[in-house]
Parts: C-alpha cells; sequence; structure tokens
C-alpha cells in the first residue's frame, strides 16, 4: 500500500500542462485516464464542484462501449484480485475501510457466490462506493441490485463509479469549495439530574457488522459541554449501518456520589440505531439521569 | 428430582397432630426438622405471616451449637454433592434457578475456589437465598461476605436461611394473608407517534450473566393496552441481575406503514437496567417514536 | 332545583306495572314520556344495555313528526326559559354543568344570535348533550352545526336527544352492565431525580374557558404512588375542552432538599392540553427533574 | 432621553490626553467622576478586562467617606428624581428595561416604602444593577437586603455599582476582548414524529411579572434547523425572572397534515422556567410529537 499524496490546489491544477494535469488526477477513475484527460480541456475550472460537474459530463456522454470498459476496469469486490494484492492503492484502502480486506471464510463464499451470479447476468463487476457502506449494507445491495434490469444497473454501477471519484477528488484537491461527500455523527450527552452538560462520560460506538459480531468505531469522552472533542465520525461518508453507541452512565454519576442502587439501575446504556445518508448530519444525544434517559435523532 | 407436592391450605396444618405438621412442613429448613417441631406446639397460627414470625423466632432464640448445625446441614452452592445429584429437591430446583447447574468449568472453579475459602475462613458453607440472585449477583456476594468477620457471617447465613425457608413456606402453605417475598417486573409501550399504546410489539427479557453471555428469561407481545399480558418476572423474588430488554420497534412501526429511512433508525431497541431489590416491583415502559425513545424506572 | 331521586335496579323496574316503570322513567327523554311508555311492554330487558338499545329503536322509528316533536320538546341552551328557571331539573343541572348559567352579557347575547339563526332554519332548538362539552366546544359546535342541511340536522339532533337520555338513564338505573357513557382523566408523577414516584406533589386541574379566563375543576395531592386517590375527572363524560394541569414541582423538590437555582429554574410546570373524546380515557402523566419534564397522552 | 453614544475603541482611550479620556468614560459610574479620573494614569490598558480591574480597585481602596459618596450618588429605583424625569439618561434607560417606568400604583407605593425603609436603615439609596433583574427579582432582592448588617451592605451596593459600571463600559468601549457581562437564551425545536427540526414554529417568549401579569418579550418562528435565526435574549444579561415559553406545536402538526384530534391534544405548549443565572447560558429546547413533548435545560 502506498501513502497518500498531498493534495493539489485547484488553481494549480488549472495552470499546470495538460499532461501534469493528467497524472496529479491519476486514478479518479479506475483504469480510465481517458476521462480527466478529456477534462483537461476544459480548464479552467471555476470551483471544485465544476471539475466534478466536467467529470460526470465526459462519463455520461461517453458511447456505450466506452462506458461499459469504464465499468469494467474496476475490481471485484472481495475478489481475487483483492486476495492476491493485486488492486490500486484506492481501491485496497477502500475495501478495507468497509472491512472487505477481513472478512470470514462464509462472508468470502458469499461474496464470491454474488459476483459469479453478478458477472454472469450483466457482464461486468459490481460496483458500490464501499465509504458509503458498512458490510452488512454492501451485502444488501448487492442481492437487492441482482433484481435489476441490465440497462438499469449499469447506470446504477456508473452512479457509483461518479460517487467513488467524487471521494477520491475530495481527497486530492484542495480548492475554496468542497464536495458534499461528507456525513457527521455526534453525540451530546445531558445530566438532567443536575441541569447541565455530563463531563467525563466515555462513549464507545461500535458498527454492527452481523450476527452478533462488532466492530468497535471509536472511543471518547465527554468534555466540559457535554460532547466529544471531534465528531464521532467525520470528514468522510456516514457507512450505512447499524451502531451501537455505550455510554457509561454509572460510572459517571458513582463519581459524582449520586446515591445509587447496588448494582445501579442504569450502569452502561446501549443505543443501537442505523444510518441511512452516508452524507447526512446524525446526532444522537442522550438526556439522562441514574434512573432514566431520553435519545432521540437530533440535529 | 421429585415434584412439587401440593400446597395446604394453614387452617388444615393448624388442626392436623403435631407429626403431620411436621411432615407437611419438613425441608422448610434444610436438614433441620427441629425447627418446624417446635413451630408445632405454636399452634393454631393466625396467619402465614404470624407461622413464618414463629419460625424465625425458634431459629434465632436457639441456642449457638444449634444455629451452626442448621448452617452446616446446607449444601455447597455448586459443590460436589450438586454435581453428584445428593441434594434435596427444593436445593436442586433453587440452585438451578440461578443457573449453577449450567456452569462453566471455569465458573465451576471459581465458586470450588470460594467454598474452600469460606469454610476454612467461617467452618461452615456459604449460604445465600439463590433465588434472589443471578449468578454474577451471587459470586459478588459470595466474593464480599469472605471479608466479614465470623460473628457478622453467622448472622448472614441465618438471615439467608430464614429468606430460603419464607420461599419455601410461601411454596407449601396457602393462606388469608402472602409473605412479602416476591416482586414484579414489568413494562408497557407507548407509540408518542400516534399518542396510543403500541400493540403487537414483541418484547424479549434477557439476563446479561457475565461477559458477553446473555440467558433468554422470556418472549412476550403488547396487548392493545401496550402492556404485556403478564408481568416478565412475577411469583417469585427478581433475582439481582443485570437485564436486557428488547423492544422489536422497526417491525412494529413497518407494519402500521409510518415512513423510515432504510435500514430504519431505530429497529431493536436495547434496554439494559439492572434490578437491586429482588421484592421490589421494577416497571420499565418506553415511550416511542420511529425517531426517539425515553425509558425509565416507572411505578 | 330538585334532590336526584335514587337510582332504581332494573329488575325491579322489569317487574312493576306499566305506568310504575314510566313514571320510574319520566324524563329521560325531555318532555316525552311516549318513548319509556312503548318501551314499557318490552320488558324484561335483560342488560341497560338492552333497555338502551330499545329506547333508541323507538325514537329511531317514530313517525317524522313524532321525532320532530320529540326535538321540539327541548329547551334553548341558555335561552328564556333557562333564566327564567323554567327548565326541567334535568336541564338545569345539565346547563349548569358547562357553565351556562354563568354566562357574561356578550355570551348571551353570541347564545342569542345563534339561537334565533337555528331556529330560522331548522324549524326547532339546538340540541347538545352538554354534559359531554366545555362552552367553547357548544360554541363551536353550534356554529358548525348551522352549516347543516335540515334532514342532516335533525339526525344530529336526535343523536344529541339519544346522548342525553343515556347519560339520565346511567343515573336512573342501576344494572349488573354500564352503558359506556364515561370517560376518565388521570395523571401520575414521577420524579426520575430519584427513580420513584413523586408524592406530596399539589395539582391543580383547570378548564381553559375561552380568552384567558380559566375554571378551576379540581385540586389534588400525589399519593405514595405519585397518582391522586381518585382520577381527576370520573363518573361523568369528559367536556371536551382545552384544560391545563398545574404540577407544583419547585415546592416538592425544596421539600426534600434537593440543591434548586433561586429562584427554581421548574417551579409551577403547566401542561396544556384539550379532551377530544369524552368517553376516552385520557392519561397525562409527568416525568421530571428539577431541570426538566415529559408529558405525553399515556394510557 | 439621549441617544447612545457611538462606542469608542480601547487602543484610541489609551491614547488621548487625560481630560478626554475622563469625557469619553464619563457617567460609568453616576455622579462619580473620580473613578475614571483616578484611571486615566494607569493608562495604556491591556485589554477591557484591564481597565474594569483597575476601575475596580479605584472603588474598592477609595476612602469609607469616598465610598459612601458613591453610593449615595445614585437615584432611587422608582423614585422621585425618576417620575419627575430628573435621572441621567444612563439611569432612566436601565429602569426602563425592567419596567419600572410602568409600575402600578400598588407597586410604586411598594417601592415607596421599600425605599424609605432602606433609606432609614442604611443612609444610602438601594443600588441593584436592574439589566440583571425582573421585576419581581428587584423587589425579592429588595426586601432581603434589608435584612443586611450595614457593613454587609455597603459591599453588597458597592458590588452593584460595579456590575452597572461594567455594563456601561461594555457598552462604551470596544476592544479585542469583552466583558463576560451577557448571558443568552435560546431554544431548539425538534419534531420527534418525523426525526427531523420542526420548521416554522411561531414561539413568544413572555416575562411573568408577578400575579397574573405578563409582558411580551420577543416573538420568532424557527428556522430549518429548528432555531430562531437569532437567540431570544443575547447581547446583554438576562433579568433574573421567570418566564413562559408558547410554542404554536398545533398549527405547525396541522400544517404537515398529520392526523390530530379536533380539538388537538396539544395546541399552544407552555413552559414556565426561572432565569437565574444574569450571565449564564439557558437552553430550552423542545422535544415535540402530536401526543408528546419534553422540556430541560439544555446546553
Amino acid at each position: 500500500m502506498t501513502s497518500d499524496p498531498e493534495p493539489i490546489a485547484l488553481d494549480i491544477l488549472n495552470r499546470v500542462d495538460d499532461t501534469s494535469f493528467t497524472v496529479a488526477m491519476n486514478g479518479v477513475f479506475e483504469h480510465a485516464p481517458w476521462v480527466v484527460e478529456a477534462a483537461a480541456g476544459h480548464r479552467p475550472f471555476a470551483s471544485l464542484a465544476d471539475l466534478y460537474t466536467t467529470l460526470t459530463g465526459i462519463v455520461r456522454d461517453a458511447p456505450l462501449e466506452q462506458r461499459l470498459t469504464l465499468v469494467r476496469g474496476h475490481p471485484d469486490l472481495a475478489g481475487k484480485a483483492a486476495r492476491a494484492g493485486d488492486l490500486t492503492s484506492d481501491s485496497t484502502a477502500e475495501q478495507a475501510s468497509a472491512g472487505l480486506d477481513r472478512l470470514s471464510d462464509a462472508e468470502y463464499a458469499e461474496f464470491h457466490r454474488l459476483n459469479d451470479a453478478y458477472h454472469a447476468k450483466f457482464g461486468f463487476p459490481f460496483i458500490v462506493c464501499v465509504r458509503r457502506h458498512g458490510k452488512e449494507s454492501i451485502l444488501a445491495n448487492f442481492a437487492r441490485r441482482l433484481e435489476n434490469t441490465p440497462q438499469a444497473e449499469l447506470d446504477t454501477a456508473l452512479a457509483e463509479v461518479l460517487r467513488i471519484g467524487a471521494l477520491r477528488l475530495d481527497q486530492r484537491v484542495t480548492a475554496a469549495d468542497r464536495l458534499s461527500v461528507h456525513g457527521r455523527l455526534s453525540t451530546h450527552i445531558l445530566d438532567t439530574h443536575r441541569g447541565r452538560p455530563a463531563e467525563g462520560v466515555a462513549i464507545e460506538l461500535f458498527e454492527l457488522t452481523g450476527g452478533d459480531s462488532i466492530r468497535l468505531v471509536v472511543r471518547a469522552v465527554t468534555n466540559a459541554d457535554g460532547r466529544t472533542d471531534a465528531p464521532l465520525i467525520a470528514g468522510r461518508p456516514l457507512p450505512t449501518a447499524r451502531y451501537e453507541l455505550r455510554f457509561h452512565l454509572g460510572a459517571y454519576f458513582a463519581g459524582l456520589h449520586v446515591p445509587l442502587a447496588d448494582p445501579p439501575f442504569l450502569d452502561v446504556v446501549p443505543v443501537r440505531f442505523a444510518i441511512a445518508e452516508p452524507e447526512g448530519h446524525y446526532h444522537v444525544p442522550l438526556l439522562a439521569t441514574p434512573w432514566s434517559y431520553s435519545t432521540y435523532r437530533g440535529s
């Protein structure tokens, strides 16, 4: 795996020669340098959104055969190339982000079966912007999209190619504007026993990855405002997945010497929820006393 | 294991001869028929509470040696007698109720270690009214009571003997009154999206038995009033333990055709809490919409 | 105003002669003894519901002219007869229950205007079962029903005559069954600061009677279970109206020596709600700490 | 009443001659130019806080007689000078901010009585930083401080003089820093029926000014984030007082065509609370469905 290149500023990209532009943009579309080559001539771009719109148009307006080639240039998810380490560094990092590099044998077999069925029906690999999904969601999409007609599925595949390109562009290029490709997950704990933010509460965020298995996403501790210093997830799409937040309330109230039962009525409070909008803002707060709590999708 | 005998009415017990009384009461105190024999002469009893108070007095007023013998007549928890099937039927059922007949090897080893340390310090077996505890709570009590002085611990052991006797008495004898030996756990789901009780919601109650292991206690479905037809636990002490209620909210709101995200923001809602008062009433309701919920210790 | 007669048992009514039956039932339908006379021959009645169904059938099957006469036998609401004290005792008590005997001059003028318009359009007086409404609701119904067609409005008027009859029957006759003519309003306060019912909280229930004016309905204090000893309203229909419950939380928490701000963040907590189903059960609880509260339509 | 002068920058004040400084600072301490004159020589001030600390030191270190003169230079609250229009423009605006220019005859009489008693006991006028209080709070403080010893009360009066000075300074001088003399009251409405912010809800904030009388503070409508575009109160201390927020929920849900009862169970939701920390941040949100709501002191 290679390290991420430094991001490059849009106004520099606007000024360099065509070859340098193409090199700098290489890989935004997997094995398809023709897309960025075609964009070079449209410079200068007023904004990142402008650049992305141009790339989108080039892809959408390409002849059918070229669009099919673009789609066919993508690797299988959790496929042989991935197991053999033969992916681009972008694809490697993306597949790992959804845990596709750590599948059980049964999960590999399931991907293998779906890949085969998909290839047989559509003649190209299954493409999904994996940074927008957890493993369960990828499998659910895979099964659902197998029901599509070939024409609808090619459109869906190209839409995913463009989503992948948008995220790669967001990492490669800096500009005054940003593409709307990030979501945000945050929390807040209010101690309604004392009428103030709950400071010093340990929090864990897990992704529920199927069956009883869970994966720790992040640990944090609330600050004086009852929030975490940084959002639980930010700067990337929120993977569509089921999550569990665990709030260590019992230790918090015990530390305040609030009279508690033994064992305390509430100790570690789990809140299970799902994210369905990867670019959305999810605020999942907790209002709590030692004897009660509320949670909700906030804003 | 023998089947439970039919309960007998107090007014019959008041009228039979002393031998019949002693036989009918046999086993209320483990291997200590002298307690009930001594009670026979105090008949008639105006109430079950009156009978129990008399038994309590006989135990408390017995000479030290007799009290020690009473205590020593009890089997070890999860000990050799239990593994060999050499317990009274009462003890067998009681130990099974807390899962002591289904311990892992590590748990058996832990009980063995504690039993040895306890015998070495106090000279009698560790006695606890197991129907009032989950496995975690028994182990926590065991470790805590090992710190007691011998005198304090004998008192504690006798108090547990009397609690065991009260529960056995409650099963054996019917009367106009009842001993206060039962608790109650109930729930209620209010659909605050529609302003009415949530009917048809599947609920599961698990006991958390240590680490990640859980044990299903009961399944139920809410009725038209948003309650379960019977309390989740009733007619017995509530085992001191940690629990998880799971409310299948997602399926409920999907069935009502309420617009939901995909996957739904809330699906199976877990509520973790602990019971610390075995004879208490715990009401743990849920107020819920597809996007929010509240829970609390109610009444 | 006469005192209420003693209720009479249905099985006695089933046995007495026709004249006594008619006398006992007199006034169930205002100035229309023919209805109960016709029912006498249908005895015995298996239940109160059976008797009421029979009376309903007699009214519904009567010729148009007789139904019109029945409707015309009712007094105007807040009309001249009421001001002159010329109503039956039933009508007097009913109109007083909705405050129609204590109208301001402007309100009398409004009723006068509506009565005139109604008589002019329909040729009979406006009839509504006033025990099911507050003053605002009566006026809103009055205005709305003026828009009806004459045929629809005669049906509506007869339905109200039958509702009035059901309530009078419920007061006159005792039986194993009851008619479903009563509602219930209750509350419950849970102290989620301490995880137990809030005992000793003063509560007031007001009816909001238009503009800024309010009318005290009842005062109560919560008992050890956080409830009032009796429902706030029961044994009668709940008047369709807007209400305000006032919970004296500040004094409650101050009495427990909970640390509070000065003045306390929450003191007297008002909860405004409306009742729209006179025969419904409204449970309006409060979950509260010194810094937060929740309320909802419960069950 | 004169219009407020333009604020002047601290770095200008640091450079002008002593006389100009004294003129610019005139009135920060009522009828006591000696305080600012004494401060002129301490220039330059690194920050507004530095200037304020210097002024505080000059007042605190002044001889007793000068401190008494400073205190005696203040007008009575709601006194003869106020009625006659003989106050400084600062005092006029301040007294009006608490409604002291709109007292009923009974309230004037009460202030008169308290002023007399206070003068008789302490020999100087009652001083309170009125921008930090509602009328009820001023009267409560007045009565409470009458119980003080003369020495304690002189200290209290000087502390209020300094608070008044801090607020006047905050209005007169701009600098990189700000004095901590402002509070903030905000709200937020979350529609937990739909899992999103409630947009377009009309809100009113009233101050409860004693008995049944209320005073409208501000009206607002929630924006797309469920908040008001500006805080309900900001840029000034929050007057210690009781308040009522009214949330027009019924109209909001009706506008969304959510099925509602007639009349709706919830229509205008009142939330009564008190502010006790004038420099605090009070966030009073509402989580609501057509059938339930929660509120709390948030952050």
